[in-house]
């Protein structure tokens, strides 16, 4: 089952997260892909580190982005940011390969593919090797079309409401 | 902070669940109070019982509710959803009189209310208790206005395609 989380709301990692631990819960496993966050550690990173080493072993996030991409100060060249959404990709390829993960979350690809770091049907042929029992999440604003014909769920997070608007920056814990 | 997630999308329970995940990552304690939700057991409830007792101090879901209401083989009297919403509002007062948690999870509040099981103004008179530096989040289609009006930031999880429209069942560790 191919998931697109999409929209400029807040709650489509959050919405990963969370069903990683509904999937965890059943004695799944899960593994999220990060292609744009990466530098930093938030709240999920450290979580990981909280849990037992049983549970570890099903638990996987890895943190393949570089950062924002051309904004916020970024100034790494382009093809770096290029060359590590390839990389994360490839470790998606191999994780779908394995066979050993029953979820697997490719956070932000939406964007990646957006910001031209990857091609859209690059990620298509990946995803398209797991499974039919298998859960993959595409997330990231701006979803290419070709991503949510592809998909059986698309749930769109939109934004109504967001304190950015009124200017309070972001919360330890909340936003990270 | 109020945060409302609705809409008739997927993703608004496990967003709330992700956000919990964060929280607990950075050290804070999150509770989850669900309204509708109860009788039957999710992954994330299993989840819980997994974590280590250090963790499961700071991580709480309370299954409050009695089920789907009037649908779907639903016999109980109106009153016995009413009477347990009711007191699972009652258990989130004395949750945010405690100050003990710093994010606070109302799973499936707005459905109450769109249900009438529960008064708006009620819920708003509950979470109106809770010091700013906390997160309060109220989840479930059909949010009220004034939930909308009094949350700092909302999200509307828009449904753009789901595999109910072409059949197919609920799957276990996804669903729930």
């Amino acid at each position: 089952m191919i998931v697109v989380f999409t929209g400029n709301g807040k709650g489509k990692t959050t919405a990963c997260l969370g069903q990683m631990i509904r999937a965890l819960g059943q004695g799944k496993r899960a593994a999220m892909f990060q292609f744009i966050k990466g530098p930093w550690i938030s709240g999920e990173h450290k979580f990981v580190d909280l849990l037992s080493s049983s549970l570890k072993k099903n638990f996987l996030i890895y943190r393949g982005g570089k950062g924002f991409v051309g904004i916020l100060g970024d100034k790494l060249p382009f093809r770096v940011h290029q060359r590590a959404a390839l990389l994360t990709l490839k470790k998606v390829q191999q994780a779908i390969q394995s066979k050993k993960w029953d979820l697997v979350v490719l956070d932000e690809v939406n964007v990646a593919v957006s910001l031209k770091l990857l091609k859209a049907r690059d990620v298509l042929r990946v995803i398209s090797q797991a499974s039919p029992q298998k859960v993959i999440i595409l997330s990231g604003r701006n979803a290419p079309l070709s991503f949510i014909r592809r998909a059986d769920l698309v749930t769109e997070m939109k934004e109504i409401k967001h304190p950015y608007q009124k200017g309070k920056k972001a919360q330890v814990g909340f936003e990270f």
